[in-house]
């Protein structure tokens, strides 16, 4: 039987082409692999529009490990982080910096709204400590879309430093690094990338990383070092997760033969036009307005009707040969479809036939 | 072109058949990877000879992710880490015992001689301010095996708690926590489990995780919220390595095949004598005694001929499809050559043979 298509935030269906460039052993101090890994990284910086003054630093582990490294290493021991949080992401920014001991400010727009520069701009003017701002681009909780570029200028223009999680939004939405002005862009590789999870990286100003030392409060996550090291020796400090490097670089080579970003980001669109639209015809309402819908994942209502269990609409999809993704709000009943991975309008129109029968057969259409 | 043989500490040469499990997307989230995810760590807790009290945690990154999770986790924020070392992964423990802000004490044994029991009790009875000891079994900078039992048997003695770095041993080696009495051991999937890089996990006693709410210096590797979430949901708390994880179920199944520990201990054992006698034929010679030389590295003593240089004799064993390892001493010219990975016998002679035709096309021999 088929793998079930995955339509979550990730990891994803990949291509089979990257799944396979995983059945090779590499040699994680071999000079092929070096190889591998400068051409990855220079090619991820060249994704984020990063330019001559930043690099590109991989990191051993999920998303949120990179995101941790990023404000462990970039923040001083004295700095203080204003995390901009309006979901599950955004709480887990704020998290990590509490336990690592940072100074920590929360601007919080809740779940519904995106958020709102014109109040970063006041709260920085007012707390003078703050040294770091913490985003979160695409907030997968929800699938809402943060309004990155206008965030980047009122944090330039208070003369503070951006750290952006891009998790969900690298290679498909726009981040151009240098002229966002951030100190870091973290992302992973099995989200928009389409790779295989088991690595982030963190495309950060060199300037910033190279101040560092000795900032981080983890030996395992510091980027200082991990940047130091790779440039001495061209190798990871620890060792890497060599197939999944491999398939980074397949799922590369497959992301600019659809024309890079533009051309991802086209299909995405054209995956989440058809999906809102056939939820639409299935009586589905989604959560957020079009306005802040990011082109990753949808949040849908659940239907309000006594035969509607999530679980049982879950199973019933699986079954045909989807997997949907459970809600993350604590409010409302939800759930949610994602959009991205190795899939097109093909899979998306058969889900929502899938998802469709289902209802049908539960009684809820 | 075949892959070239990697006798390396790891990452190392893998069966197809782990490779190709691969070659699915699962869902992170779905009761199916929780099943796998279950059912891995209930047979690494086995192969620890764990019993009822304790519990596996897998953590996602490299080995050393999870020896800084360890530490980090399971020694309070107030408590004292004695570090044994004779080596660099022993001295990267005790490092990362200091970023992380720990009171640390080292005592260290030189590069060639294995730890000494006796020594670490007197330094347990003349310090009652240490709560926990860090030893590394097979310490892979030399191919040293430290006596655990002896070492474990001294901590419990002198009431302390033992965090074991079982790297490079566990699974072929004998790692009996209960017996042993340890808090935690520590190992990954990438060694003599001969599953694929991107994940750890720690073998520990689940009274010592569950005490340890709010002590880990980090997020992404606290144990305790990892442990805890798994526990409350099937999941692991952020994305996992799936690819990896379903490799690691691979190579369980292919461990238990070869005889579980004990045949892969004896797979090893042939493979490191084979290695001995061959290296001897060629007039190399072993940098440790044999008492103390696991069956899993070697190190080998350069040799001392003007012609002779370790990138040389890299580079031709490599051509022949063999890759070797550098030295990691700092005072001696060595290099090393692994035994272990999914190879026999018949590997290690023609790795042999591929090193003498280099060095007598070298001039060397």
């Amino acid at each position: 039987m088929r793998d079930p298509i995955l339509l979550t935030p990730g990891p994803l269906t990949t291509s089979l082409a990257t799944k396979a460039a995983m059945l090779h052993d590499l040699g994680s101090w071999d000079a092929d692999f070096n190889a591998l890994t400068a051409e990855v990284c220079a090619r991820l910086a060249a994704v984020a529009e990063a330019g001559a003054d930043y690099a590109c630093v991989p990191l051993q582990g999920s998303g949120t490990f990179a995101v941790e490294a990023a404000v462990g290493t970039l923040v001083p021991r004295d700095g203080k982080i204003l995390v901009l949080v309006n979901g599950a992401y955004g709480e887990r920014m704020a998290e990590l910096a509490r336990v690592m001991g940072r100074d920590l400010a929360v601007l919080d727009f809740g779940e519904t709204e995106a958020v709102d520069p014109a109040q970063v701009a006041r709260r920085l003017a007012e707390d003078s400590r703050i040294t770091h701002v913490g985003v979160i681009h695409v907030e997968t909780s929800t699938g809402i879309l943060n309004p990155l570029p206008e965030v980047a200028q009122v944090v330039r223009e208070a003369g503070r430093r951006l750290i952006v999680d891009a998790m969900s939004a690298f290679a498909a939405l726009p981040t151009p690094a240098r002229e966002l002005g951030c100190d870091a862009l973290v992302a992973s590789a099995n989200k928009c990338l389409e790779g295989a999870p088991g690595m982030g990286f963190v495309v950060a100003r060199k300037d910033a990383l190279l101040s560092a030392k000795g900032w981080c409060h983890s030996h395992s996550l510091d980027l200082h070092d991990q940047y130091h090291y790779l440039q001495q020796t061209g190798r990871w400090r620890f060792t890497p997760p060599t197939h999944v490097v491999a398939a980074l670089k397949a799922a590369l080579d497959q992301f600019d033969a659809e024309g890079g970003r533009p051309g991802r980001l086209a299909r995405y669109q054209d995956n989440c036009e058809r999906l809102l639209a056939g939820l639409e015809g299935l009586g589905l309402k989604p959560f957020l307005p079009r306005a802040i819908q990011a082109p990753i994942i949808v949040t849908v209502h659940a239907p309000v009707h006594p035969r509607f269990s999530f679980p049982d609409l879950y199973r019933r999809a699986k079954a045909a040969g989807f997997i949907l993704y459970p809600g993350k709000l604590t409010r409302v009943e939800t759930f949610r479809v994602g959009c991205i991975g190795a899939i097109g309008t093909a899979e998306i129109d058969a889900a929502v036939d899938a998802m469709g029968r289902a209802l049908r057969a539960m009684g809820v259409l």
